[in-house]
């Protein structure tokens, strides 16, 4: 019985990293659909994302039928009911890709984002490759340092936000309002994105450290107001 | 045994509608704060969150409490891991609310909201307070007409984050672009309050008919392309 729970958790724990590496993939090709204005790359992403709800689907289904059969208590219930938290997350984080594809898609040929706003946008996708790739990364080795280290990236992610925010707010700024629609939720998504990606690595924290915390969800996206700060004249 | 299981799945039954009266609370006194440049109002949402966190922190003790003890099977573990998936998307409603009262907040003493986009904000407001309340009474109930109702209220609201990217890309539109950011970041709180409410209607739907759909999450937010396309020129 043991062996084959530990069977199931290890095909748990590789789903979970292999989900991290397609939304990973998706979201590379999504910013570059987005900067060089191509939509078949937009659409490889709209129409994979359906490979990270099956990944995600599966994987609930393996949770739920383990919980069934193997009734596991303590800290292998908890590593099962955090897998599917996971799982939840990185679902999500496919589904940020894809709108990000998708606001691609809708300007071509025209790209959505002006030479201004490039430099920002770009750093925000080299961030958001670097944190997802640490959060498969986390999931497989449980290095805790690493997992430390995605709070940075998030901190790196939510600074660029706000240089999105204040560019746009800068009376310099003179494109039309719906680019500035188009920036505004393309900065939500990339940053959306991150979030999920340091609660894959709490999660693979507390879990670790044996402290269960749900008050782990509630402290993403907290920047709402740091945001609006920099928009304030 | 069967007793005190069914009595903790009543708790959480009655937790979670209790998560709906406080996100429907929360969301009801930020469009408030929102509309009527409230900031009490809106400090009185931001720092009534956390009772939400807390509530789900309590429903998801209270579930892995019970999937230690009981090790449900079948429906009944069905019901225990539906429970922990609907507290987070009330939850995520709370956080949501949250949001559109520290817009409020930043903007006093003026209103984030200009004449122009009042009427759709409010509109959205009432959509949301409308589908918060049913997504309580079908926890309560399970009664799956209220349920598919939901999906209606979930396309008005859609049809009303429309309205408002229209009302952001007509040619007469002539305010600031960080009221354009303001609105486009309402716009989405409310829009994906809605999307949250409805997955809590189909888990309840999935539960009652048997089927378990993980779909359903996959279901949520496809609104991103509808939305664009308002924006097309």
């Amino acid at each position: 019985m043991r062996t084959a729970y530990h069977e199931d958790l290890d095909r748990i724990s590789e789903q979970l990293v292999e989900m991290t590496r397609l939304a990973g993939s998706a979201m590379s090709r999504a910013s570059r659909a987005l900067l060089d204005a191509d939509v078949q790359i937009a659409e490889t992403v709209i129409s994979a994302d359906q490979e990270i709800d099956q990944a995600r689907e599966d994987l609930d289904t393996l949770a739920i039928d383990l919980l069934a059969r193997q009734a596991p208590v303590a800290t292998e219930l908890r590593q099962v009911v955090t897998a599917m938290r996971m799982s939840s997350d990185l679902e999500r984080m496919g589904d940020l890709a894809r709108h990000v594809a998708k606001v691609a898609r809708l300007r071509y040929p025209e790209s959505a984002v002006p030479a201004q706003a490039r430099a920002i946008i770009m750093q925000m996708s080299q961030v958001a490759e670097r944190i997802v790739a640490k959060a498969g990364s986390v999931i497989a080795s449980h290095d805790l340092k690493e997992a430390a280290s995605l709070e940075r990236d998030d901190d790196a992610m939510d600074e660029l936000h706000r240089q999105l925010f204040s560019l746009l707010a800068d009376p310099a700024w003179e494109h039309s309002t719906p680019v500035a629609v188009d920036l505004t939720l393309l900065g939500r998504y990339y940053e959306r994105f991150a979030d999920h990606a340091v609660s894959v690595a709490r999660r693979v924290t507390f879990l670790v450290t044996g402290e269960y915390d749900t008050a782990t969800d509630r402290q993403e996206d907290e920047d709402a107001a740091i945001v609006g700060a920099a928009q304030q004249p």
